[in-house]
Parts: structure tokens; sequence; C-alpha cells
């Protein structure tokens, strides 16, 4: 496997939000350590501990950002317990995770050859808060990912991790049933299901059959509909409207296809 | 028309928010086209689909950037629909709007010698979604321009656009009739009315009067006043208070110039 | 004492909130004069006005910055009014502030040995708002101070300033006490008392006695805890909860250490 050129961009994905100074702090870190590397806010507004949403952002939104970038992703309910720090690198692209699940889609998809265990101390910060290893230890390891140190420096390899989350729809009766992974500003519902599962079939969510369309101009006032979003799934909204209040739906909601 | 020197900057202006991954797609598809550019947040909390709020804060903030920059700006309900996209250059900066109104201001204003339809699909991702025009179309044609494309490379030249939005006071009665262009997270209630137009007048808002001061830290406890803000224009708040909670206003009420 | 190097980094700490055009306009202010400045977002969310709050994160957080960094901080209710501007330098990064106590703890702390006032209008906008003065003077000024300007070309040496503002705790009958500084978006309780304080005392909030662990998953469900947390002061929370909402807790609630 040939080695992966970092190309000094780091993207952050966390659900720290933009009130506090948490992701100040690892902008800051990470400038210190390493000056010339570009830091871009992928997204800080994960709901508080959803490993599933966040993974979900990560598995259809990191080919956007150039060959090389290192990901950083902090949604670490379990920080300070013994749960591990998980490395790997993907078509190019680093990963930098807990070894909670959030990486656990992309490895599934993709099946790297090496995944490693975060370790090596040296690239850490000299003292480690039991809070905040978003700044400790995953800021200055990405600072060092992005300028030349090579991933197997991080740690050992490892052979086996974290593989609960599933962003995938399951079956269910005699049909397929997705969710809701995340829950846009204009209140529109992004499910899992890809476009290749809707033929023939109906989308049904929160008792109701929305309309399909193109794009949610086309929507009726008030009326629910469905497209083909930027994710290339299902997303459910309403024309002006926010669909996940008019219909009561949350993050984690059942979509289920039927005939 | 000597050409538009880039300057290597972006700025951004959309009603997307902070709370998903919108923005942070957009950096990262202008990085992985143009590293070299930088690309600056200048609002994302726009009322969803508010073009007029938005094209005010366009109109008011764009001479802050260098000259070159590429002024990007996504207020889009009608995205997927047939409603165009348009670019010009005023003064140097370059500008890319639906077209919806959002750019009709500076365009009245400043009446550009060429606007442009952005129709080169060689300038676009290679897959564009029906939804996200904003990382498919916009980041990918402004991370071009801001590298040296030429503006005319992005389509047909055009002699008409969307010219519905207006951001200016308008002739009342025997007066004028200003409206709330903004609401800012204070709560300070700016307007479209210049100092220009204030001489002999009083302000009148929601059936008050409030008086002039200088800075709002001269206003009483509980006290609505007004002052030329940093728009240059009226700004009705409340000391330590909210102005919109207060008076019960939002955006679009009417501010009226009385004798 | 020897000159301060700039590192071409300027940090922002301000009360305006990312809902607004603020923060953008002081960006592109910043690269408008000084394009090859980095500019990251320490925190916009200070609660309005809460200089308190405000100087303990610029306290507990400068110095994950690199040396040579211009720290710019506008939280600033009096803009507008006679009160000062300050800059300073300490340990090599150089200080911006209201003169209104914001600047008080780290000049108390550290006490550098020069501090002046920015009264140069050659490094200002050409036009000064009244309101919004983080734009017209402190963009510019922290532009030209990270490009090479020196520190006393911003104005004259001043020898007292505004002291009043103070993030330690106070002896309070035979104890001590301290105050809940900041509440995270996680709704944690981010206090001034240091872990050196602890030994053999007991931490009480809100009528409660949280028990102390080591990280927040150790806590049971709905119970307070407390720890020493990334600012290596006691923070109190709740395992996946909110504990401001909780225990009914805001900025500046006491907290005592009894025996």
């Amino acid at each position: 496997m040939p080695d992966v050129k970092p190309c000094s961009v780091v993207s952050l994905l966390t659900d720290f939000g933009l009130h506090d100074d948490y992701v100040g702090e690892m902008h800051a870190t990470i400038c210190r350590i390493a000056p010339q590397v570009r830091v871009i806010n992928h997204c800080h507004d994960v709901p508080p501990g959803d490993i599933v949403g966040a993974s979900f952002l990560w598995t259809k939104g990191y080919d956007y950002y150039p060959v090389g970038t290192v990901h950083v992703g902090v949604v670490d309910p379990g920080v300070g317990s013994d749960r591990g720090i998980i490395a790997t690198d993907i078509h190019g692209h680093i990963f930098l995770a807990p070894d909670n699940g959030l990486l656990a889609p992309l490895l599934e998809i993709h099946k790297p050859e090496r995944v490693y265990s975060v370790e090596n101390r040296e690239l850490f910060l000299s003292e480690i808060s039991n809070t905040f290893h978003g700044r400790d230890i995953f800021s200055p390891v990405a600072a060092h990912l992005a300028t030349g140190t090579k991933i197997e420096e991080v740690g050992p390899r490892i052979f086996s991790w974290n593989e609960e989350v599933n962003i995938d729809p399951v079956t269910w009766e005699d049909g397929l049933m997705g969710r809701v992974m995340w829950i846009d500003r204009f209140g529109n519902l992004v499910t899992n299901i890809p476009e290749s599962l809707l033929i023939n079939k109906r989308v049904r969510i929160a008792g109701q059959f929305p309309r399909l369309v193109k794009a949610f101009y086309e929507g009726r006032l008030g009326e629910a509909v469905y497209l083909i979003g930027s994710k290339n799934t299902v997303e459910v909204g309403i024309r002006d409207g926010d669909a996940a209040r008019t219909l009561g739906v949350g993050v984690g909601e059942q979509v289920l296809l039927v005939n």
C-alpha cells in the first residue's frame, strides 16, 4: 500500500457546537503545531452523543475533500474511559475517531487494509485532560498526520474495533426499513434510503405517504413530499415549511418502504 | 472593461445555517478544486428564504472585502427549478447568485456593464443534485473564478434578470416608509433608512417614537432608542435589552419617517 | 523587553454570535488589510455583555495559540462611549480589548511590562461607526499588529486601567466561594475553582453535593457529579444530561467549598 500524501487539510466533525471555545481551542492547537495546515469545520452541531448521525455525515461527505485530508471526528460520550482512539486511511483520506462506532460504517464499506490504535503519546499534548481529547489528543495527532507523520507512527496496528453502528436500511417484515439520520435546519428529514431501493415502492413515515417530487419547490403548501437529496438518499420535506415539526418526527424515526 | 483580478478569496452568504454539514461541504469543494483559496463565512444564518435580508447584507458589506473577492450568495428557495444563476462584476468584485432578486439591489445601484448566465457545466461538479447547488454549482464555479477563470467563461451574457427585490425606503402618504431588514443577535432592529433622510423627521416604529442617541449605552433602561448603525442606517435598540422582543417586531416591520 | 514577533495569526473572542454578518465583516476587514493573516474564531457566543465569562475563556485558552498571535476580544457594551481600548503583550502574545475589565485578569496574573492605549487613527478604518468598533478599530489594528506594526505604535503607554473584573474564587465565611463562569453546550457548569483548592473539601452548588468523578461517563443516570475539566477547574455535569437545566443554575451561580 502506498503511503498517503497529506494535503495539509484537516476537517473537523464534532458534537461540540459553536457556543463554547472548544472548537477554537482545537483550531489553535493545530495551528500552533502546524501553522501551514488549513482547518475546515465540516460540522460541529451533531446532536450531543449522536454517533449514528455523525457517521452518516462522514460517510456521505468525506469525498468532497481533497485526497490527503485528515478527517477528525469527535463525538465521544465515553471520553476519559478506556475506549480507544483509532486511525485508518481510506482511498487516500486519513480518519481519526474514538473507537465507539463512529468510524464503523466507513470501515465496513471500504474495508481498509490497516487500522491503528492511537497510542503514541509523543504526538499528544503534554497534558491530557479527562474531558477534552479533541484538543489534547485528536488535534495534535491530526496536525502531525497532516504534515507528514506516517499513520503507522500513531500506534500499533489492530484487527478488531467497535462495529456496532449501522447506517444502512434493514429488512422489515416483507420490506425495508430505513431511518431518519439527520434533520437539517430547514426541518428536512434526511434518511438512509438510497434511490436504488425505491423502485415500485412507496415511502411511509409517521403514518403518511409523502409524494415524490424532483425538488422541494414543487410541493404544495403544507404538503409532505420526498425527493432524492444531496446525499443521494430520500429526504422528506415541506416546501417553505418544517417537516420535522409538522410531522412530529425526530432523529431515528422509522421510514418504511412499502408496496 | 479591464478583467477582474481575483485575489483568491471567496465569501459565502447563505441561509444554510451552521447546524448541518452544508457549509462544510462547500468549503471542502472549493478547497479540493483550489486549495490556495481562502473562504470566509460572511453570514450563514439568513432566515430561511429571506432574499431581501440577504441582499441587504450583501449590499452593505461586500466592500469590506479585498477587491477581487468572489462573493457567493445562496438563498435559493427555488433550487432545482428553472431559475437561472447569474454572475457579474462590480468594482472588481465578482458576484454569483440565483436569479431570484438576491443580486437585484447591487445591479440596480451599480449598473455593471455585463451580467452572465452561469451555464458552463465544465465548471460544475460532475453530478448535480436537485437540492444543493451551493455545493454542486456555486462552490466549484467560485473556486474557478477565484483562481483565474474569466467571468465570461461561465456562460452567455444576458440582458434581463429578476429585478423584484427592493431594499430602499418607499414613499408613503406624505412621508417615507422604510422597513426592518435584519434583526441582530442583540435584538437590534436594522432598518434601510439612511442618515440623509432623517433631517427634521421623527422615526416611528410599532406605534412608538424612539429617541435618537449616538450609541446604545446612552439609552435608559428599557427605553427604545435609535442611532445610525454600522451599516449607515437607522437601528432601533434597547440598552442591555432586546428591542425585537420588547417591541414585538419582526423582519419586514414598517418604519415610518414622520414630521 | 524584546519585540514580539507576530506569527500572522489573529484570534477572535466576541459576544457577536454567528447569526449576523458582524464576524464576517471582521474577517473581511482583516483579510483586506493583511491577506496573509489567518483568523481563528476562538469563540463568538459569549453571552451578550458577559465580560467575566469572556475574560475567563481568554485566561484559560490563549496559551493554546502559537506565540505571536494577536488576540482580539470584543465584549463591549460601552461601545461608542469614552471607554478606551487597550493593548498589551504577554509572553509573546498580543492582546487587544476594550478597557472594561476584559483584560484585567490577564493583566493581574501576568503583570506585563507595558500597556498601551489604542489611539492611532492611522491604524483604524477611515470611517468609524459608533456601534461596531470590532470591525472599524479592532480588526484593522489587529491586522497591522499581526503583520509587523510594533505594539508601541498603537498609542501612548498607560499606567492604569479598568481592574474591576475578578475571575478567582474569594474567601467566604470560613471557606472559599467560586462561581460558575461558563455553561457549555452540554449544560456542564465550568467553575473557577482550581484543583489545588479541593483538598479535604466538598463542593456545594444549588444545595447539592455532587460526587467527584474522573470523567462524566462515570456518573449514574441523572446524578450530578464533578471533575477537573479541560480548563483545570471544577466542572459540574450530569452524564448524558444537562446540569444547568437540571440544577436550575445559570452563569454566576455560587459554588462553595465546604468541609
